[in-house]
C-alpha cells in the first residue's frame, strides 16, 4: 500500500510539475520558459521523485514503465494492476490540482491544457502516423534507458539523473509533434480535463508508448540479461 | 555557532544569488535569462551550498525546510529557532547586497524587487487561492523530495543535486502565479526592502510554506520511517 | 555482437535525438528551443546511453571517439572496423526515422536537414579554416575529457555526465561555426539525405575529428598514462 | 610539469569555451544561447576538465582560486607562480583560438571581445563600485563552495560539478554586470587582444577576485578546518 501511495504522489508530481511548468510558465512574453523549461520541469519531477520514492517503489510514475520493466524481468506481474491504477488516479489528483491553479487567474481558462494529440491537435500540424512512430520510439528509447540504467551493471545510484534527463531529451525532440506523451496516465489525467479530441485521440497515447516499451523490453533483456533478481 | 554562520552564509547566497538573478539578469533584451535562468539560479545556490555546507549545518537556507525536517523526526526541536533567526538574518544580508549592486546602476530603482505576492502583486495576475494552493503544494513537494533524498536507503551524496533540481523545477512552474517562495526567509528578505504591500502580503509566505511542509514530513514519516537518527 | 547492436541503437538515438531536437524544435515561433535546446539534446543522448550500454560497448558512439580511445590505449584495433561501421549504420537508421517523423508534417521538407558545413553551409557563414580548427580543437577537448574522466584515477561513475555535457558544451559553442560534428557518422547520415554539397564537405567532418581525436589520445596518453587496462 | 600543462590545456578551455560561446553563439538572432548559454558554457568548462585533470593538476583554471586554496591550507604555496603562469598562458592561447575561429567569418572583428569591464564597459551600465562588490562576493561564494565541495567530508566524486555548477550561477547572476570575470586568467587573456579600455580596467578583475578568494579561505578554515592534508 505504501508503494501506491508513493506512485500516486509521484505520478501527481510528475503531471502538476511537466504539465504546469507548460500550462503557467512555458508562453509568458518575453520571460516565458518555453519548450527548454517545459522539457527541464519533465524530466526533473523524475530526478526529484526517484531519489525520494526509488527506495519505496522504484518510482516508475507510468504505466509503460511498468509494462516494459516487466517485459525486461524487472517487475512482478501481480503488481501491475495496481501501480497502473494508482499512476492513472496520481495524474488526475496532479491535473485536478493545476485546473484549480491555472482557473485562480481571472479570465483564464484551460482551453486544450497540456493534452496530448496529432492532426490539427499536434503543436505544429504533425499527422497521425508520425506521432505513432515518434510516440513508439521515444517511448522506446526511454525504456531502454530505464533498463540499462537501472542495470546491476550501471553505476550506482546515477539511474535517476539519467532516466530524468532522458524525460528531458524526448521532450527537447517531440514536444512540437505531440506534446509529447510517452506516458499514457499523463495523457489520460489531461483528457479528461478536456474531453471531446483528446479522448477521442487517447487511444494513440496508451498503444504506442505500450509497444515501445515492450519492445525495448525485449530487446535490452537480450542485449544485457541480469542473472537474478 | 559554526552552524549557525554556515546557515547565514548559505541564506545570503539563496537571495543573493536566486534574486539577484532576476534582478540584474532575466529582463535584459535578446540575451537575458528569463524565467529558466531565474529557475536555474535558485536550484543551483541549493547544489552549490548543499556540497559545501551540508556537513556543517545540513544546508535548510529556508525555516519552512528546517520546520519540516523537524516534523519529519530528522531535526532537534531545540535548534529550530536559531536556525530560522540565521536564515532570515542571511536572506536581509543578501538582499542587502543585492541592493547595493542593483542601485549601481545609474538610474535604477528596486522596484518590487523580487518580493513574492499575489492578485495585482502576482507577476501573471494569480488570486490569492491559486497562489496559497500553490505554495502549500510546491513546498510539500520540496520537502517530500528533501526527506527522501537524504533517507539512510536514498543513494548516498546525490541529494543534493536531488532538492537543488528541485527547487529549479518548482520555480519553473511557479513564478509566474506567486514569483515563487516556498522560503518565508527568501520571501521577508525581500519584503523588508519593498515595504507597503509586500510586508501586507507577507503573511501567505511564511503561513503556505509551514503549512506544506508539517504535510510533507507527517506523510514522508508514514511512508518510509528512518529507524533511528 | 551485442557491442555492436549497442553502439548501433546508440548512435541512432544520437542521431535521432540531437539532430531530431533540431529539426523539430529549434525554430518554432516563440516557444522553440534554439540552439540552448539542441546543445542539451546532443548532451543529453550521451548521459542517457552512457549509463544505458556504457557496461556493454563502452557507448563511444563516434567512430572519433573509438579512434581516439584506441590511440590511447584504451581500446583494441581490432574491433575498430566493426564499431565504426555500427556507428555509421546506426546513425544512418535514426536520420531515417527522423526522415519518416518530419514529412509527416504536410508540406514539410528537410531542406538541408541538420547536415554540417562551411562557408556558405556554415550557419553563420564561417570560412573552411574557421570550421577545420574549430573541429580540430572540439574533438580534441572531447577525447581529452573521455579519457580523463573514465581513467581509473577519476571518480567512478561521473563519466557518462562529463563526457555527455562536454558534447552540450561544444555544441553551445560551435554550432554557429559547422552545426557542429565531432562525429563522422552523425555527419554522413545527414549528408547521405541532403545530398549535393553536404557530401561533398563531408571530408572534413571525417579529416578534422579524426586529427582532434588522435592529438587528444597521444597527449592524454603522456599526461596520465593508464598502468594496465 | 604535467600538472602545468594540464593547468594550461584546462584555462585553454575554460576561455575557448566559455569566451567563445559568448563571442559565437550568445548573439545569433532567434536561435541564439544568450546568458543562459553562456553560464552553461562556462561552468561545463570546468565540470569537465574537473573530471579529466583532476586528479592530475587539481583543476584550479583560475588564479583567484589557486590563491583561496593556498589560504585554505589546500595548496602549496611554492606551486602558487607557476600555477598562475601556465593559466594566464593558457587562457591567452585559448584567446588566441578564439581570434582565429572568429575573424574566420568574412568581415566579422573581435569588437570587445568577452573582455570584463565596468561603467561603460560593464555590459549593462553597471559602476565600478557595483563591480568591486560584485566581483568579491561572487570569487567568495565561489571559492567557499570549492572548499567545501572537496572537503574530506563532502560527498567523493561531486566537487567537479558542484563547482562547475557554481561556476554557471555566478554567470547567471552576474553578466549583465561585469561581463562575470572571476577570474584574473580569464580576464587578462580577453583583455590583451582588445588592449585599450580592457587593459586600463583590469586591475579590477586581479584585485577583486583575489579579496574574494581571500576571504573565503580564511572564513571556510574557520568553519570547517581540515585535519592534515
Amino acid at each position: 500500500m505504501k508503494k501506491l501511495i508513493a506512485e500516486f504522489i509521484g505520478t501527481l508530481w510528475l503531471v502538476l510539475g511537466g504539465c504546469g511548468s507548460a500550462m503557467l510558465a512555458a508562453g509568458v512574453p518575453e520571460l516565458g520558459i518555453g519548450f527548454v523549461g517545459v522539457s527541464l520541469a519533465f524530466g526533473l519531477t523524475v530526478v526529484t521523485m526517484a531519489y525520494a520514492i526509488g527506495h519505496i517503489s522504484g518510482c516508475h510514475l507510468n504505466p509503460a514503465v511498468s509494462i516494459g520493466l516487466w517485459m525486461g524481468g524487472r517487475f512482478d506481474a501481480k503488481d501491475l494492476i495496481p501501480y497502473i491504477v494508482a499512476q492513472v488516479l496520481g495524474g488526475i489528483a496532479g491535473a485536478g490540482i493545476l485546473y484549480m491553479i491555472v482557473t485562480g487567474k481571472a479570465g483564464q481558462e484551460i482551453g486544450s491544457f497540456a493534452a496530448n494529440g496529432y492532426g490539427e491537435h499536434s503543436p505544429e500540424g504533425y499527422g497521425m502516423s508520425a506521432a505513432l512512430i515518434t510516440e513508439v520510439v521515444m517511448t522506446f528509447a526511454f525504456l531502454f534507458v530505464i533498463l540499462g540504467a537501472t542495470h546491476s551493471k550501471a553505476p550506482k545510484g546515477f539511474g535517476g539523473l539519467a532516466i530524468g534527463l532522458c524525460l528531458t531529451l524526448i521532450h527537447l525532440i517531440s514536444i512540437p509533434v505531440t506534446n509529447t506523451s510517452v506516458n499514457p496516465a499523463r495523457s489520460t489525467s489531461q483528457a479528461l480535463f478536456v474531453g471531446d479530441w483528446a479522448l477521442s485521440q487517447l487511444w494513440l497515447f496508451w498503444l504506442a508508448p505500450i509497444i515501445g516499451a515492450i519492445l525495448a523490453g525485449v530487446i535490452y533483456k537480450y542485449l544485457s540479461p541480469e542473472k537474478a533478481e
